[in-house]
């Protein structure tokens, strides 16, 4: 063993899974490998009769984990003195809620014989809007019975989340709700898998899936009760006995890394696991999230997080869309609000409109770059996936405003982008595959919000998130650290590189922001009435101005 | 001198100029050809700084005219006994208000060296929308000192229209505006041209022209009248008197083909030319409008033509934007009505968006014909180049809503035929280029109004309304007729294929047309307030059933 020490980070995303191996030191990157999930549409199992469908393999993740983990040691072994031995931890963060139907061992039906082919027995993907009904009759019946199980998660209780899926599932395929033991949270099957800890009532699940998705608290004894669950259906009264009584927050192990996976793997076996989490939170951690920072992780979708201290009680905050102790750093309360698609948005735009590839994006992107604001005379809401921050509400859809018969491919992609910066103005952090990628949009960002825009000094925050935890279940003794706050006060920062805000441009913006609510409230806000006649032409005047200047 | 009579008309549109040879006697297609405009973009001059502006530049014209009657002639020469010496009248229509200004001769501007590449000295065309701030201080002087001249032209004043432009052009190129002894409307530059008469006090002017753009009536003794010019700018008042008295209807002969054109067109001279008209106007007269029946005439941009006994005085319909006497048809009131943009619509989608060509719209056709009504949960308002009836204001622009990150080309391409079909609601009889080629255009159209679609029997309907006022002004004795009714009756008709409107079709659409009704106010009419809520959600209801269906 040398005197170096190493954290394993693993970040399962919508169409990927990222395997980071990160210095313990000082968080930099020694290697990183990708594998690309191969079912489907990059991962994902759609239905065309259905857009609200989204699905995934467990096979994938599995034939992923593997792959990407080879893959990373051996790069790490070809650049520097590592030795597979030296690493001290592993991390584990994935999408989510992105429920999985398993076995009583655990196992995902998936991958019995009888299911493989039933999208039903599937995992349900965090973007799956096929339980609409479901979250608001959960929503309803908690107004009525339980109104705290809402205040932790902004009032609305979404589609996207656990219990909304797992009783559709038992709506429209009561055969695989039947087959099932117990549902299963993709971050918390994985480290499962590795510590050879997959029976369900053994497993170790995430306090942050479980508080942010399935409205587990203390306060109330943890998951909802067997009454209120009897309200759905009596037999989601009764699922409630095998799913889980106990939630952990990510400095506690999951389990020590098993024989069996230690040789799939090529590492030494008994390397502690955390508890995993959710991507865009282990984003935040490794951004550098802490009191008074907003971390903004842009991707397919946006999620921005903060924490707030526990001592004053969980913050009430408009237009939050969750609040949950201990759910991105132990001991404060995790805040996190977010937008449904913002990437996905614009790789709509480029893949499915513009019949275009990464290319099209930099051509689009430069063209877009030599717009003025208000140039297009075009606006556009940002809800082609729904709206889970403010809105919470899935039943949206987007909208585009001002074209005329000369409105371009650019112009629109622009437009697109200007959206999402409007449908999110709180941010001071950013991290995200597209904020990298992408200066126009920081710029834009920063433009909107008026506010100085900076990016994680990690390219890779989440995997670097999970890499921080390694650290944390390692220990001190073995050379990692105390506290998440001590891991990330060694392994985070910002980069030098920052987009300051253009005066005159966000005047402009402001302008456009004010009519962009206007359309947010009058396609979104119930029984919110407008007269609405002054729209295009506000944006035909900006229009004209910006391009006569 | 065969025993054949035959005529020619000529139909000036916005890309190209069609000739068609018609036989006087039952109004079949002898022969026909096309020339395309050379300049700019498709014959259209644009400014990527002004998206409104839209010229042409008259030399397109004078190409166009030449290329297309020498090709129709030769044509008709190699298919049937056919002899030049047999065409016993030209008609002439061409797109309006296209004004251009002309020198003391009633040469273009444009022709004249030092104005050659001066935008401002170009021929306006009607698409043109520069001039909004124009045609808005018209209609409120209008309003409040000549309201009955607003009543013939639906109660607002068009950008489109004369008036606006030329004023317009005054305020931005007042060099141009002083170099200009007058101003000549297209389709009564071509027939001056052909017969020797541009010197602008001989020309005789189209009284659709006169009535439908430039507020010209007998009832208070021709244009506005100087004081009322001199509201707009004195300089408006004095040009009164350099424009023209009085205006002629179609019947009448501009004057006889002068040896000059005889010879460039190889043709005889001295064959009478009909007064011009706008090509909608002949459109509606070639596929036989008569009282109580509606031509729309589905193009890049859409007209509805009726007509209406004169006898009662004019009619007053909400929603139409002209009602001038003789203007169709001499002795009835023409009724106008139409939509900004339709064709021009599709084209902007394919064109510019999807970046494709004829090829792309036959793609597009296909896939969405294998949608069912509702099936995208797609909207849209066909406001892209503003809207022509009922609103009559240029200040709109287009909008999409409920689009998801799957929505496809197809799902818009349709989407915007929908918009189209439901802005234009009350449709009889159907001609113009693109009713031809999309039958999934009619069947839409038909399930939309709930009513039966008939295609006019000839595909050239606008240039065999010019060849039917040919055979009018020829007269009987040489072989025409005495009236446009007899001229009609004799050449026009429909053909034998329909299209019916599906009932459960018909259904689905009257919901979807509530929610554009509901779009098409909120955004277009003044003070009108809407709750707007429920428009997304009704949109993925209709989605969600259709495709469970």
């Amino acid at each position: 063993m040398s005197d170096k020490r190493y954290c394993l980070g693993l970040d399962f995303g919508t169409n990927s899974v990222r395997a980071l191996i990160a210095d313990a030191e000082n968080g930099q990157t020694v290697a990183i490998a990708v594998a690309e999930y191969r079912r489907g549409e990059r991962g994902v199992l759609e239905d065309r009769s259905n857009s609200h469908i989204a699905r995934q393999h467990p096979a994938d993740y599995y034939d992923g984990l593997v792959a990407s983990v080879q893959q990373v040691v051996e790069a790490a072994r070809s650049t520097a003195k590592f030795l597979p031995v030296d690493i001290i931890g592993i991390g584990i963060d994935t999408t989510g809620s992105t429920p999985i139907p398993v076995d009583e061992q655990g196992v995902p039906l998936a991958f019995d014989p009888r299911f493989e082919d039933n999208l039903d027995a599937m995992a349900w993907l965090w973007k799956d809007h096929s339980s609409i009904a479901e979250a608001e009759r959960i929503t309803e019946l908690a107004q009525q019975h339980r109104p705290e199980y809402l205040k932790q998660c902004g009032g609305t209780y979404s589609a996207e989340w656990f219990f909304s899926k797992i009783w559709h599932c038992l709506n429209v395929a009561s055969n695989v709700f039947e087959a099932a033991y117990s549902w299963v949270e993709f971050c918390d099957y994985v480290p499962a898998l590795l510590t050879g800890t997959l029976q369900p009532d053994e497993m170790k699940r995430s306090i942050c899936a479980a508080g942010h998705k399935a409205m587990y608290s203390e306060e109330w004894g943890g998951l909802p009760d067997a009454d209120f669950l009897n309200l759905l259906d009596v037999r989601m009264g009764a699922l409630r006995e095998r799913l889980y009584k106990q939630a952990y927050a990510s400095d506690v192990r999951a389990g020590d890394l098993s024989e069996e996976w230690a040789q799939k793997l090529g590492l030494p076996a008994g390397i502690p696991v955390a508890v995993g989490s959710l991507d865009a939170h282990y984003g935040a951690v490794g951004a550098g999230v802490r009191e008074g920072t907003v971390v903004k992780i842009i991707g397919t979708s946006t999620c921005d997080i903060t924490v707030a201290g526990a001592r004053e009680g969980p913050p009430h905050i408009p237009g939050v869309c969750g609040v949950v102790q201990d759910s991105v750093l132990p001991g404060y309360y995790g805040i996190e609000a977010g937008q449904s698609a913002v990437g996905d948005i614009f790789n709509w735009w480029v893949t499915e409109i513009c019949e275009g590839d990464s290319e099209q994006h930099e051509v689009l992107t430069k063209q877009a770059s030599e717009l003025a604001p208000g140039e297009s005379g075009l606006l556009a809401l940002d809800w082609n996936n729904g709206n889970r921050t403010i809105l919470v509400d899935a039943r949206l859809s987007g909208l585009l405003i001002g074209q005329t018969l000369q409105t371009t491919r650019a112009e629109v992609y622009r437009a697109l982008i200007e959206a999402t910066a409007f449908g999110g103005l709180t941010i001071l952090v950013t991290c995200g595959g597209i904020a990298e990628k992408n200066p126009m949009l920081m710029q834009i960002y920063a433009d909107v919000t008026g506010r100085r825009m900076e990016l994680s000094r990690s390219e890779q925050t989440c995997a670097l998130g999970a890499a921080i935890f390694g650290a944390v279940v390692a220990g001190e003794d073995r050379g990692g650290y105390a506290t998440a706050e001590q891991a990330q006060e060694a392994m985070t920062g910002t980069k030098v590189t920052s987009y300051e805000p253009n005066a005159a441009d966000h005047e402009v913006y402001q302008e456009l922001y004010g009519l962009y609510r206007r359309l947010h409230d009058s396609f979104g806000v119930a029984e919110h009435s407008d007269c609405l006649y002054d729209v295009m032409k506000r944006l035909l005047e900006m229009k004209h101005k910006v391009s006569t200047q």
